[in-house]
């Protein structure tokens, strides 16, 4: 495993952990704010919500590598299937165009639900590998990797069809294209005692780990993320076995918080982060 | 597949349906009056809380079969691990024998969440298997089952240690009691791919079913369940894959709604609950 305690040039932020994934929340700071603070702590990369990116994706991405760091990813396209898809991919497409524009390869999948007049996930499942394969010859076209990411199986119904990563590498498999992937969220997965071994299949389809943890006593279904360190998910464990299926790519920490780490200080959240990132992950 | 359309002999209430699995909500309607309603509609069974019960356990029981029908089952054992859990397994023997007053064969078992001190779920399952065992030997010598429920994902941490049908048996193996199965409730286990094949693994040691459905846009964690038929889980598919293993006995509707169905009068939701039950279930 590598030693995060020295170096911590693969912590990215995910600036949803500021609160800027969502309107009304977190303190509102610039995006070259969040750059510059970012840089200032040595971490190696960041990741964008479409929300704070406009029509600004080169010049962002720019800014980004001139502190010395990598758009990580991209948060997301909008949902493939389920209640909330739009009809076509033309908004998905967009979001390929804007991570190509910010010069990042990842851009992350939160599927949508249950496909309307379906019951179950299997059916979706079908429909989602469909989509996804149409969307990646246009991702490829532009150098950008879509990753799926499975989400806590609380988020069926209307926000996901895949939960688990042995459900996001059967719908890659399905979609056939060498560049859809799995992203590997702690929050979403920690529970899951077949991880280990979907991982290992999974191998070099892991586009990304991300990090917080899971608190003992959630208050709400979305926005209740804890710290790494202040809940139970065994970090060091499922880092062990993303890294030993062959992942070395960045960690960014996404911690959805409107109680808690919302209402601080983003250089507190940072330098907290930064601390428990050489600790306890 | 059983005929429910004509038969609905297997059906059973469980009584948090109206309700009166927590204090201040449904309609309060004394024990007597529900055994009335059940038999007058022709259930086969009722599923009674501990709360409900109190040292009237062999005089209800009785008073079920009286009414033509089956206690199926008592929910539920205090938590056996996890930062809920008692110090002995004092409360948990006395709900055994509550279960053998009752003069049912089912026990509930909601595990409780992650040991203190340890992180993940695999050491709380190891230490719960152990307890399991214990609660097993007495359990026995009163011919009560004791019927571990895997919950859904979201209630890892102070909830559960078991997350689905395959962690459940991996927890009957380890204690290795003969009357230690599993309880499968569609609201915990809709989402799981693996389904039919744990179901299969499982075989007799499938000790009940639960119907309710999964809302396709869930408010609340825990009483926002949704009538069958109202949601987004395959019912169909999930019995099919429970009867293929072998299971022929009861199900058991257990819906906590806060909002909605314990806001009802007790008689319209049974009705409902009669008709769904004929029809989608």
């Amino acid at each position: 495993m590598r030693d995060f305690s020295r170096d911590i040039s693969p912590l990215a932020l995910n600036t949803a952990t500021l609160g800027h994934n969502l309107d009304g929340y977190g303190a509102g700071w610039p995006v070259e704010r969040v750059i510059d603070a970012c840089a200032e702590r040595g971490l190696g990369g960041i990741v964008f919500w479409r929300r704070e990116i406009g029509a600004r994706a080169v010049e962002i991405g720019e800014r980004v590598r001139a502190a010395g760091m990598e758009v990580v990813g991209l948060c997301r396209t909008p949902y493939l299937v389920g209640p909330g898809a739009p009809g076509t991919l033309d908004e998905a497409r967009a979001s390929v165009d804007m991570a190509a524009g910010l010069g990042t390869r990842v851009l992350t999948i939160v599927t949508g639900g249950t496909e309307p007049g379906t019951k179950g996930v299997e059916e979706s499942q079908k429909i989602l590998a469909g989509r996804v394969a149409k969307l990646a010859a246009y991702a490829a076209e532009r150098d950008v990797a879509l990753a799926l990411e499975p989400l806590n199986p609380m988020f069926g119904g209307n926000r996901t069809c895949l939960m688990t990563v042995r459900d996001a590498l059967s719908v890659c498999e399905r979609a056939g294209a060498p560049n859809v992937g799995v992203a590997v969220d702690v929050y979403h997965v920690w529970w899951d005692t077949g991880l280990a071994e979907s991982l290992r299949e999974a191998g070099n389809r892991i586009l990304g780990y991300h990090l917080c943890d899971w608190r003992e006593d959630t208050r709400d279904m979305l926005l209740d993320r804890g710290m790494m360190g202040d809940g139970v998910a065994d970090l060091k464990a499922i880092r062990r076995a993303v890294e030993a299926a062959g992942y070395a790519g960045p960690c960014e920490v996404e911690i959805f918080s409107s109680r808690d780490w919302w209402q601080r200080d983003p250089n507190e959240v940072l330098d907290v982060m930064v601390e428990r990132f050489r600790t306890v992950c």
